[in-house]
């Protein structure tokens, strides 16, 4: 419907604060976009500090059918936050006024505009770990994370998102403040309303707090950084790692064409002539990790690595890390638009994946450079374009067709971290079949059957296709 | 709907061997109890073994509004296998066929019937293990442990069997065959039915292959008993040895109840005159849980531990587990019916909880022993009668009923791993509100429009109150 005068005047009266409140074009021109493809203006932006002030918002929305889509800073990868059908961008990020450590419980509550690094650094203080890493963690709310079940490269040991919350408090389609879940890990009161939530792209509820689940902080942390000749090596260093008997904190590779970008970005002194890094974090006990590193450093040689580097110091381990994180800003200065995917597969398909990849990059001719988090299959091959460039966009579109379907045909998955939104919706279908996506699709039309969560997510319309669209 | 000669032929029909289709009377009275409270007569026993044969089974069911309940090898505390309404009892403890180790992907796809410590069995060979080990582990099937969503003492370190499960085969209400979920850890591709349908007691969907998350097993563990004069202090150890940066495998707790009960029963030597003992287990690296223990130690000294032995070799390590393992069988010799509850609340709510129970206990004069998993605070308040003596039933009725409200009073859960079934839905708006459990409800009607799974379990009827038949 309609965002009328009448009905934002309703709008802007449930927030305490009129500030809070924004119609200006450009405000409206900031949210509407994100870190996707895909421009599309909102007709409001209403800052809520309460679950009061939500519930009131939805209330309105659910009377006068308006779109609401949930926004936390921004940093999605596929379009979560995207007002595609216009109405309200609830933004969250200035409600980051509650982060408290229960000590004794091992849990900490927050509200959903929370920076996530922010609360791994508080439960540092108790000696305790907050363990999902998404690579935006010091910048992305955990309000979108929640909404997008984010992983990082901690997954592999430590789960992701998900794993981590006991409860919920949430705003239904029509206006109700529920609470979902508790305070205890073992919870088996009806059904897992909080799990079929987080990860639901904000379709289904509005997150406005969150019961997080902590663990005691490893007490040291080891890497190493190995190269590989050869990928298919690396692939099964991975493996043989894990049957060994050793479950490291983080296992992230680099492909040759990252390593290469990083070098001509940084000078680092990364051999540019080896088909993969490993790098390799062990957590624990120090005595533990020190006799473990020994062992990975033993099987990696022994698949045929080149060599294995240990870092001495927490300065050495800063410098192998470097490498990985200058990926990003390298690969986007060969070219102006990344498309990240996070495509995810079995471990042990990694080096066929990395053969399809290979060939897909050769067919349409692109630049694609992979690297991601190997030790639970979440690659992340990137295409660096520029999206300027019709000729190659359409060329791109179908590469990044492809490798959804070998992701999919190697038993893996359309998503492992970066969820669906309107990126990949028009690829559901292919991996869940009819009958999966229909039981989906009918929760979300028991919770939510004027569709004002967030529409135009997750859900295919009928005959849609793949588009990189950034108009 | 009555359940005629003419829909028997056709349930006949769907099995493949006619042996495993059972209607004698013998044979229905077999399947027509757990190892809770009542006795439900099925109107016939099905032995599918493989997901064709559901979907046939379901059909029907579907067809002429038969009620279907899955059952696996009967162990359930909380009433979920039980037929309230009659119909077919879907029984998979035939259906153990499958159980495949993959190695490289750290993974197990198992069907329905298999043995749970089977499957940690299999693990093992390779190094790897199956975490959940609910006490019924040995006799249990996954099938039953994933519809009820099993814990088991290592929830503290590991959490339970939803942790675990990263795909599933289901048949739905409307007998179709559908796969949720896949085979990585990271999946966000769409709504987790995977996580909704584990722990959702057979009512949304009939669970027929499991893909199974496998770990590294962990290379030794230690165990330590440690004797506390005062249960208040047994509570201030367990937070302590958290927060000092250790994560126990297990933290077991006794209470004097169940010392004196174990030691009447079987003279092990136990100080009767403790108030708790704490069984603590480490695992992980030897060098590691070595030192690990020390600071154990001191940590419950600290606290006012009155001893702390530690196990020298496996030998003692099984002797001290020993005490922990024959409480059950120790209690149900002072009167033959045992009440086991599982509510659980935030760890620090321990010495509350021991409090609460102990005035219920004088309150309504019953045998209350409270053993547990202590460090998820998921206790075990056992109560001891006698079924027949209905006067004490009725005492015993109202002692759960308030130990239930004692639970979520302190911020717990009705279940932490037992499940809802027939003996808690009384309670569930108690803890969820009406709204919450209309969010269930909702899911229910919308996958199983008709009722035919599981009907009688989970959801209350209108003006339901608790009660302990067995007639």
């Amino acid at each position: 419907m309609k965002v009328t005068e009448d009905i934002l005047e309703k709008l802007k009266k449930t927030l305490a604060d009129p500030k809070r409140f924004l119609t200006s074009e450009a405000d409206l021109y900031s949210f509407s976009f994100d870190a996707s493809f895909g421009m599309y203006k909102p007709d409001v932006v209403c800052q809520p500090m309460s679950s009061t002030e939500v519930a009131s918002i939805v209330r309105i929305a659910n009377e006068y059918l308006i779109p609401l889509c949930p926004r936390g800073r921004g940093t999605s990868l596929s379009g979560g936050p995207l007002p595609v059908h216009g109405g309200i961008v609830l933004d969250f990020s200035l409600w980051d006024t509650k982060l408290v450590i229960d000590e004794e419980n091992l849990i900490a509550t927050v509200s959903p505009g929370v920076i996530t690094s922010h609360i791994n650094d508080a439960a540092n203080e108790f000696g305790l770990m907050y363990p999902p890493d998404p690579s935006s963690a010091h910048v992305s709310t955990i309000g979108g994370n929640l909404a997008e079940n984010a992983g990082g490269p901690r997954g592999l040991k430590y789960g992701v998102t998900k794993n981590y919350v006991l409860g919920l408090e949430i705003v239904t389609a029509d206006g109700k403040i529920v609470r979902t879940g508790g305070q205890t890990i073992k919870n088996v009161t009806g059904y897992d309303l909080t799990k079929l939530i987080v990860g639901s792209e904000g379709t289904l509820a509005i997150i406005t707090e969150a019961t997080l689940r902590l663990i005691p902080k490893p007490q040291a942390s080891l890497t190493a950084m190995v190269l590989f000749d050869d990928i298919i090596d690396a692939g099964s260093a991975i493996s043989k790692v894990l049957v060994s008997g050793i479950m490291p904190s983080k296992m992230e590779i680099m492909d040759q064409s990252s390593i290469i970008a990083v070098e001509e970005y940084a000078s680092l002194g990364l051999p540019v002539d080896v088909e993969a890094i490993l790098l390799i974090e062990l957590d624990g006990h120090p005595l533990a990790i020190e006799d473990e590193m020994q062992r990975v450093k033993s099987v990696c040689m022994n698949v045929g690595a080149r060599s294995v580097q240990v870092a001495q110091d927490k300065k050495e381990e800063a410098e192998l890390w470097q490498a990985r994180k200058l990926v990003s800003p390298a690969i986007v200065k060969l070219k102006p638009t990344k498309i990240s995917e996070d495509a995810t597969i079995p471990r042990s398909q990694i080096p066929e994946m990395f053969r399809r990849l290979k060939l897909i990059k050769e067919k349409y001719n692109i630049h694609l450079v992979v690297f991601g988090h190997a030790g639970d299959g979440n690659l992340h091959p990137n295409i660096i374009t520029d999206q300027r460039d019709k000729e190659e966009m359409r060329r791109v579109e179908m590469a990044v067709a492809e490798i959804f379907k070998a992701a999919i045909d190697l038993g893996g998955t359309l998503s492992g971290e970066h969820g669906i939104g309107t990126m990949k919706s028009a690829f559901m279908e292919m991996e869940l079949g009819v009958d999966g996506l229909a039981m989906m699709k009918s929760i979300k039309e028991a919770w939510d059957p004027k569709n004002i969560l967030n529409p135009g997510k997750i859900f295919p319309v009928k005959g849609q296709r793949f588009e990189l669209r950034n108009d």
